[in-house]
């Protein structure tokens, strides 16, 4: 498997669009509009927000989704149709209209929104822009629908694999967009998966339901699950292999292949979190099992105290001890070990739930790079877990202080 | 009942201090050791932290309170001896001298820390500290004694009411320290509470327990459960009131009393949460019950997106009904009323779970004030909870950034 360029129009069959409609009124020429769809009909699946306030198109989506089977997708962001006046009306003429253009049954159309909650959207401008998106569709759109569904994102999250399927090569590629209001407990903000494997739904079902447990799932941001969180996987069986049908070989090489997109794009919305300056790795190694380590990784990773300790270079490991302690996890306190590690290198700054007589100067270096690991060690039995976040910073207040606005 | 100066020194037969011994190295005028003893032996109970990372002085105070009797407190700030080589060690020390310069036994007295967690405590300092405090003890120093056991607070905290009692008339005073590192669980930061009421010590604990629930544990100013969090109370029957030894009209009113002073403590905190410029109240009413409500409304009080709305008086209310939506509760968010309420007015945002088209400038006006109200109706039943919190904003990333130096 390697990584390779284009995104979700790298595999075959696909092509995608993205423009400006009229959705983003602050940012007149910001991009608001994405479209994707496939040459033919798809196996689908999708995974969704856990929270119990959902936004129209989730239901949407959750629903054309049930039967396994998809073609396109259309997305806007700028308005979430969350909590909104005539949500599911509009949600379904944004479905409605895709279908009518591309030629399609509404079904076969699956929906997204990002953006401010509770705001009628406006829907003429969306209905509008959709025609002009099927005509802009073309095997380079990638980075234009990429750019469209971003909000308060800095960059644009994309990434595709290429790998082999029984002989055939085979191409994965997805698109994304975080920055606030993470938090998993689905979850992931907006991602789109698109392959040109030959895959059965319920097998693609489960790969994707995996591949999130384990990705974006162990992403946090700023703890808030988000109302809108939607991720979409459409597998188009143009690369000709032999269709993925159970457990084997060929389903642990797409499952690896769904894995290495999501956990890279994941990793990017870590990165980009809203006014983040750093990306934030917590590992746990050495817990009872998997899911006290996770536990435990995911307290740290979500306390503002370690995340403003992060922003500050302060190697204040007491809030990281502190964190697991209210994680609501059984363990010794006196038997964890704590360091960090970065390209500058690493430093122990804790041992047996003691604090070391560390060099300071040495741990501000470290703390000080873009990407750093926070390692804490346990020595209960073989349970480790990672998972991905970033520092508290004045910008995540100054960019949520005035959303709306 | 009725508000009265004074605070912890208010009740008959108590005397405190407060002073700098030397803890405090970078502030180095700033008090950092607190003393408060009663005349004659007390009852006494206390309730702490549940983080599973507990503090040495916290297993110390909660051995010497079991048996429901102590005589007096002794309260370092700067240092939380928390995670620190020679944790248990050094806060016996500050015990025993404490009981020695007193003339009390060891076990009569209770133990406090708060500071940074992770660096061994300057014990030589708080050795050299105790005698000087206890010669400086006085029926005034109840507001030196409250500004030695203040980290990041801005303001000292400080309540005391008076009220009768079986015809007499009894005090009841506290002093508390909040800031950063707030979130229930048991949950306050350091409480400390004396009464010249007559009182059964296992009545005492029932009470302090029932009033903790409902005042300390619905505050949060950043979600972390501290490893230090100590609640401490010191009744010394002076009062000469019949002793309250079970439920009836004179537990109501001490309880009515404990209530009223932790209440005012907890607001007081959550006001002073570190960085803060607003007290944030969150009601929410006509839940199916109490445990629903709160649920609810922690949810609310606790979202680092609505907690910096608040900071930009952004009436931003989707992310209220977000955050209600990923508390675990289940509820129809079609039947959910949320409003803004301050001195300057109050205004309904959304109705039946859907943004109503309110007036911007008026919602800008009852949000700019320092103490707002978010006021959340359903249509379930009658669970009613209010929780405190405070905004979140630039400042308390910056004091979280680089707190240990």
């Amino acid at each position: 498997m390697k990584f390779i360029e284009g995104g979700i129009t790298a595999p075959a069959g696909f092509k995608a669009a993205g423009l400006h409609c009229g959705v983003k009124t602050n940012n007149s020429d910001k991009k608001d509009l994405a479209l994707i769809v496939s040459d033919c009909p798809c196996a689908a699946a999708g995974t969704f927000t856990t929270n119990k306030v959902k936004a129209a198109p989730v239901y949407l989506s959750m629903k054309n989704v049930e039967n396994g089977e998809a073609q396109a997708i259309v997305c806007n962001s700028g308005n979430a149709n969350a909590c909104a006046p005539k949500g599911e009306e509009n949600a379904y003429k944004m479905c409605v209209k895709t279908a009518e253009v591309l030629g399609l049954k509404p079904e076969q159309v699956l929906v997204g929104s990002t953006g401010v909650i509770g705001h009628t959207i406006n829907i003429e401008a969306i209905v509008k822009g959709i025609p002009e998106a099927a005509n802009k569709l073309s095997a380079d759109g990638g980075l234009d629908a990429a750019h469209a569904i971003m909000t308060t994102d800095l960059v644009e999250k994309i990434a595709a694999v290429e790998f082999e399927l029984g002989g055939k090569t085979v191409k994965l590629g997805g698109i994304a967009k975080g920055s606030g209001m993470i938090h998993p407990n689905m979850g992931t903000m907006l991602c789109f998966l698109t392959t040109d494997a030959a895959v059965d739904k319920a097998v693609l079902k489960k790969i994707l339901k995996e591949c999130v447990a384990v990705t974006f799932n162990r992403v946090s941001v700023d703890g808030d699950t988000s109302t809108n969180d939607t991720c979409l996987i459409l597998a188009n069986g143009m690369a000709g292999n032999k269709t993925v049908s159970g457990e084997g070989a060929d389903y642990d090489a797409l499952k690896e292949a769904v894995k290495a997109v999501t956990q890279t794009l994941a990793i990017k919305i870590a990165a980009d979190g809203e006014g983040a300056t750093k990306l934030m790795t917590c590992t746990v190694s050495g817990a009872a099992d998997e899911a006290k380590a996770l536990a435990l990784a995911m307290s740290i990773n979500k306390s503002p105290l370690v995340k403003t300790a992060m922003f500050g270079s302060d190697a204040n490991w007491g809030r990281v001890l502190c964190a697991m302690g209210y994680s609501g996890e059984d363990f010794d306190p006196e038997k964890v070990d704590v360091g960090f590690k970065s390209a500058a290198g690493e430093i122990e700054v804790c041992r047996n739930g003691r604090g070391l007589d560390f060099d300071e100067d040495k741990a501000l270096k470290v703390l000080s790079e873009k990407e750093v690991v926070i390692d804490v060690k346990m020595f209960e039995g073989e349970g480790t877990a990672t998972c991905w976040g970033c520092d508290l910073t004045y910008d995540y207040v100054k960019i949520n202080g005035d959303y709306r606005t």
